[in-house]
């Protein structure tokens, strides 16, 4: 067998950092992308533009691709079974990629095998909400769509009945969750191969700000060690319950009185394992490209007492330039990871790792990267 | 401004693993590459197919390139000039790019500024050869061609004047050196930047052989600091009287009785700092585009006690993918680093770093991952 292809669907920020971490591994590194602007697009060879819902250009592009993988789980799930019936080899496969799709199939399976969830079902309506609110402590109640959300969106805090009539505009079915009481909320980051390997990076505590991921620390200060291995092992179990191939991120709620609780599932390199890329022996991106090759995985180890990641997120001002000038020249030890997109108010466009011994100051040198970058911090 | 884009001229891995580190840094890479299998041709998603020794190629290239820079020393001096004549800032720019091309040029500037050399001079003829000889102490002396030299071509160890015919048929000029009586090579790598800011990488030990690189050691084991010191400030020194722009390799003998005396120089990413990717904070390839941007420098210190570099040369088998498999499940930590080139025999084809704290077991683990790679170790 000579060095194999991957065929990588969507042109995100992932893609793009996935085709970073392919170089050094000499594979050959195949993109679907939407368009050529997209962020992935801008930097690989071997791009094909088209549309990821189209089964005909999905078959076109797998063609040539030793192993199919994602950026993104918008792939129609029949879509992949197709790929699967031509013998494309799909990796984290529909039968296990339908979990990070589908929130409500996600659930009943989380359950099934025992994981520990917030109290959920679905609802039908207004009203069905509040009768599964007075199931339990009441309002407020959480609501998503079962498909479709991301970073917050076809996500609802609902107070009352009264405002528990959006969510069910869509026509999509909704699930709704009790609010829980945590105290932060952790992700359990693990990557698991087809020949049954599984490695597990440390859990981190991610800091979400309106719904959006904001700070990610590794490994998540002061959570007990029995925590952090349970946490541990619960990924590495739904990895081998749902069959989960490649990098899988868990995340999870602390509870206020030390238990956790899964709150959503991903099924590829994910925003919180960002600060892998400087902070561990082998990134997430060059292991789940280790994983669906079935290559032996890299060390998952930190390289530093504390790694912080805090992603950069569009401000007023279009042009990055100047402020990434300058915080360049403030923090020559900074990892400024930029992902090539125009920069819109609130849009993710490049994220800020640092490390070292000393927490606080290197909390304060990623955010003070993060917020000039932004635009909030001027000084 | 905008994030700019830097065009590279020659598609070998010293491109590729550039554009790697461009890719983080969010600027756009341009290539200009002799054909599309080369090694950088295989990842950049912007190359120009051409020849880089066509002035109308290289204009066109230069279209749309806020800075040109290099992968080889082989674009022609005069070529470099037109392109500064055009408006193009090419760096590092003509004038501190011949010292790379042409080693009489090179031992003439250094001579002039006091840089330490072995004693040297042009030599017309076999029987100048033996002049040279006779001028210190006698044979053997190496000759060398000074242009169109690398890894050990066109270079000559000559132990009498009937061995000293071939390197004066290709009819270019021929430089005589002393051979040195040294104990190792070093090489000091920097990295210099048009505003003046220069950062100096530790001072690291290189292993040749048969006049290749074969192990690199970051920092160089039991060096005095004195030299050290004495090695990085050479280096820095010698950017600023050529004014290099970019990352400059110092290759250096240390003598047996304590001295230094440079070797060879390069003005682009070097063999010698290929650790830097899994061994300091900011890469060569890294700093390398940030001088050339004139962007504030990366730190360049290590992160490890000991970083190893081992290259991989091919063997007898064409297909490294199984050893390649190999390598990775012995070693999870190893930094594997491939460059998509074909296997030929004696061809650099990758490298390995390796880093830890006990020197011995960073050699070993190194040494073993290259030779494994290779076909020479077979357990």
């Amino acid at each position: 067998m000579t060095f194999p292809v991957v065929g990588m669907v969507g042109g995100g920020q992932l893609a793009r950092m996935t085709h970073e971490a392919g170089i050094p591994l000499g594979i050959k590194f195949k993109l679907l992308s939407d368009t050529p602007q997209d962020s992935a697009a801008q930097v690989v060879s071997d791009v094909v533009i088209g549309d990821h819902r189209d089964l005909d250009t999905l078959r076109a592009f797998a063609r040539g691709c030793d192993v199919i993988t994602f950026d993104h789980e918008h792939v129609p799930t029949e879509h992949l079974r197709a790929l699967e019936a031509d013998g494309i080899p799909v990796r984290p496969g529909p039968d296990a990629l339908v979990h990070a799709q589908d929130k409500g199939v996600m659930r009943a399976k989380l359950t099934e095998i025992g994981a520990p969830c917030p109290r959920h079902r679905i609802v039908t309506d207004p009203a069905d909400v509040t009768a599964f609110a007075d199931e339990g402590d009441g309002y407020p109640v959480i609501l998503k769509t079962v498909r479709g959300g991301y970073d917050g969106k076809g996500v609802w805090f609902v107070r009352s009945e009264a405002d528990a009539h959006d969510p069910f505009r869509a026509g999509v079915p909704v699930l709704a969750e009790e609010k829980v009481d945590f105290v932060r909320e952790l992700a359990a980051n693990i990557v698991r191969s087809p020949h049954g390997q599984a490695v597990a990076y440390p859990v981190v505590e991610s800091q979400q700000v309106d719904g959006v991921c904001d700070t990610v620390i590794a490994p998540a200060p002061g959570l007990a060690a029995d925590l952090s291995g349970e946490a541990q092992q619960l990924a590495i179990r739904i990895a081998v319950e749902l069959d989960v191939i490649g990098h899988l991120a868990v995340e999870l709620f602390e509870t206020r009185d030390g238990r956790i609780l899964v709150n959503e599932l991903a099924m590829r390199p994910h925003n919180s394992g960002h600060w892998t890329q400087d902070g561990a022996i082998t990134s997430q991106f060059a292991n789940h490209l280790r994983a669906v090759l079935d290559l032996p995985l890299g060390d998952p180890r930190p390289r530093s007492t504390w790694t912080v990641m805090c992603n950069v997120l569009g401000g007023d001002y279009p042009d990055m330039y100047k402020p990434y000038l300058h915080v360049m020249a403030r923090d020559p030890q900074a990892g400024i990871h930029m992902y090539g997109k125009d920069v819109k108010p609130g849009r993710k466009v490049g994220h800020v790792n640092t490390y070292g011994d000393d927490l606080d100051e290197v909390l304060d040198r990623a955010r003070h990267a993060a917020g000039y970058l932004r635009g909030t911090i001027t000084e």
